[in-house]
């Protein structure tokens, strides 16, 4: 129990993610691979367009043949044909010509520009007025102005969004390298936790954890494998974490909040083989008695049993591990912080990060973060909130009006 | 071509939205309804927790025997037993009594609280010394102080969360009805438009907008089902469309950029049978030459060809139609909007709803918006951006340093 106060701190705890090895590589089809994480640079192979393209319906024209024109002063220019669309073109724009385009159409030789069609006047067949000059390059995308050939377009550990398929799309990459989803693996262990199908007896409690962990390991982009309730026995709880280790990239043993459980679950992790506890307890509140192991090479984690103080541990120390596994860069930066102001005083002890849960309000254009105040075994409080604001461990507390960084949950 | 400028603003396209009927229900089993959206009000059938339970580890007490306790002062308390994990308690504590107690235990009758083992010295087996005073109700959970039997804990239209997904578990709920996906088809169009899989001839482009589309609606909790790409020929779009139509809740052409494809839809949607076009240019830029009808009691978009508009007009005005038909309430307020400070002057014309894109930075505490500036046709700029700006119809752009509100892609 003494050794619970040896308590390391955030930081500390964060760096211990390099120690353990990122997840492997599969391919995937590029529908599938938006949302995953990208497991090699993107080379562009082509200039994107390859081929100089008009943005607007109009006329393929060289810009020098409308300098001057207004609508008091026409250019008057002859049009020499029609450029079909997804063709290449077979003629060449002299001065003093111009050739019928539709947007994504071929500018063809000759032609440095597009007049828009709003500003030209068919005359006949033949002949067109126009009312407005173009600038060379104007209304139309050169080769290689979208994507250089030979250009990096995309970074190993960026995620895939909808707008990385489509480039992905242009380059015509059919099969994407990414990262595997890291597999974390659920024990839930505790003598008073039963399965949610079951009626509580007076004592036991449904296993609610188990359901938000796996709820967060989904949302890190993670498959979550739930092995089922233990109870507080350490030959099956020894069982069941080696099976779950051999199976997964991680695995959190939850559930049980009794010093008994967590007991279990120091002697479970110190007969495994090759284990070394790096964390037995963090100076943060809630989420202070968390346990951290390296089992081999894989994370193995004691989390603790207050469902509230689970989730926030979840959040903000075992979700960096997964994305570290998960091969993704740049997570820091890539977390959204909301800047609002505090609706009231909050408490806070020096000596720990405090994190404090939220409720944002809109008030005209300001943001407001409403404490949600309750106990951390109370699963309504996490259900009323949707954001978190960190109190760092120098702070005592923040006073009413505050501004503060709020992470959405 | 003319009925192009009679366009509609913004605000009215979204108020058609109530036009489409939501989708049907499922059941799922509960670990597959996180990111679902719930539809049913969930009523909680039983008390959480329905026993009292201590919070921490040490001895149940009634409040008063503590009263006064100090460490010069303490109060000397008879443990008369232990509580074990998950089982109900056989005896009651009277005044001067305690019971040993682990996190998590129900607390027995007589005992109104609990005091920290850290707290207290073991004298010997059965005296305890106290050290603080403890408040009744302090330390544990009250019989429904997480949850009270008869309340509305969940509304229908709420998103499923992981927390959301705990309290379900709390409350033994295993399967959960929720809303089917929207199912969004995709029908690309165009002469110029290849499948990726093809090297592009010059005048050629790769299908870019599916995979873009396609990403945008999964991220928007839909189903995307791709139809391939369809030439600009009347007959082959209609029964292409009819086929779409069929099958899916919305339907999107997207791909094709010119007059063409625009008239094409057009033509096409008149010709399917019940179809009233609602919409047919939108002021907002980019995005304008967007087309909305309502087929039968289905939404039909024309999307605008160029990639970036295509990208916005969905996040900025299909996405909140998908929202609604998948039954999902408060969108408007559960939108993310960062506030930040543009970097540099941007124009905008009067009369239409503008969209900026730009990337986030952090400078310590200070978040700077840099437009991403760039034609409409580039992926690129979207790759380079992480969030839109909007500058609303009577706003004459921006001015470098202005605080504005910028929503995440």
């Amino acid at each position: 129990m003494k050794e619970f106060f040896k308590v390391t701190d955030l930081e500390t705890v964060l760096d211990y993610r390099t120690e353990f090895p990122r997840v492997g590589l599969e391919q995937v089809p590029l529908p599938e691979a938006v949302t995953r994480i990208l497991a090699e640079d993107i080379v562009a192979d082509e200039d994107i367009p390859d081929f100089p393209r008009t943005i607007v319906d109009g006329y393929a024209v060289q810009g020098a043949s409308t300098f001057g024109a207004s609508e008091g002063n026409p250019a008057y220019l002859a049009v020499t044909g029609s450029i079909a669309m997804g063709a290449s073109s077979k003629f060449e724009i002299a001065p003093g010509e111009a050739a019928r385009i539709a947007t994504g159409g071929m500018v063809p030789p000759g032609a440095d520009s597009v007049v828009m069609i709003e500003h030209t006047e068919a005359i006949d067949d033949t002949t067109i007025e126009v009312y407005r000059s173009v600038a060379p390059g104007q209304n139309m995308i050169a080769i290689g102005e979208d994507i250089n050939r030979h250009a990096v377009v995309l970074s190993k550990g960026q995620v895939i969004r909808p707008q990385e398929a489509g480039l992905l799309a242009a380059l015509g990459k059919q099969q994407i390298t990414v990262y595997q989803k890291p597999v974390v693996g659920i024990v839930s262990s505790g003598d008073e936790i039963i399965p949610i199908s079951k009626t509580p007896q007076v004592g036991q409690i449904r296993d609610i954890n188990t359901y938000t962990l796996a709820g967060l390991i989904q949302d890190a982009g993670a498959v979550a494998v739930p092995y089922g309730i233990v109870r507080d026995d350490f030959e099956m709880l020894l069982e069941k974490c080696t099976l779950a280790l051999s199976h997964c990239h991680m695995v959190l043993i939850s559930g049980g909040s009794s010093v008994g459980t967590r007991d279990f679950t120091v002697d479970v992790l110190s007969a495994l083989q090759d284990a070394k506890i790096l964390v037995h307890g963090i100076s943060i509140s809630p989420g202070k008695p968390t346990i951290l192991a390296r089992v081999k090479n894989k994370s193995f984690w004691g989390m603790p049993g207050h469902v509230v103080s689970a989730m926030i541990v979840f959040s903000k120390v075992v979700r960096p591990f997964v994305e570290h596994l998960a091969g993704q860069s740049g997570t820091e930066d890539s977390v959204l912080r909301l800047q609002a102001r505090l609706s009231r005083n909050v408490a806070s002890k020096q000596g720990r990060v405090d994190f404090i849960r939220v409720r944002l309000r809109h008030e005209g254009s300001r943001l407001w973060a409403d404490p949600v105040l309750g106990k951390s075994g109370l699963i309504s409080t996490m259900v009323n909130a949707n954001g978190l604001v960190q109190i760092d461990i120098n702070t005592e507390g923040l006073d009413k009006g505050a501004l503060v960084e709020v992470v959405p949950i």
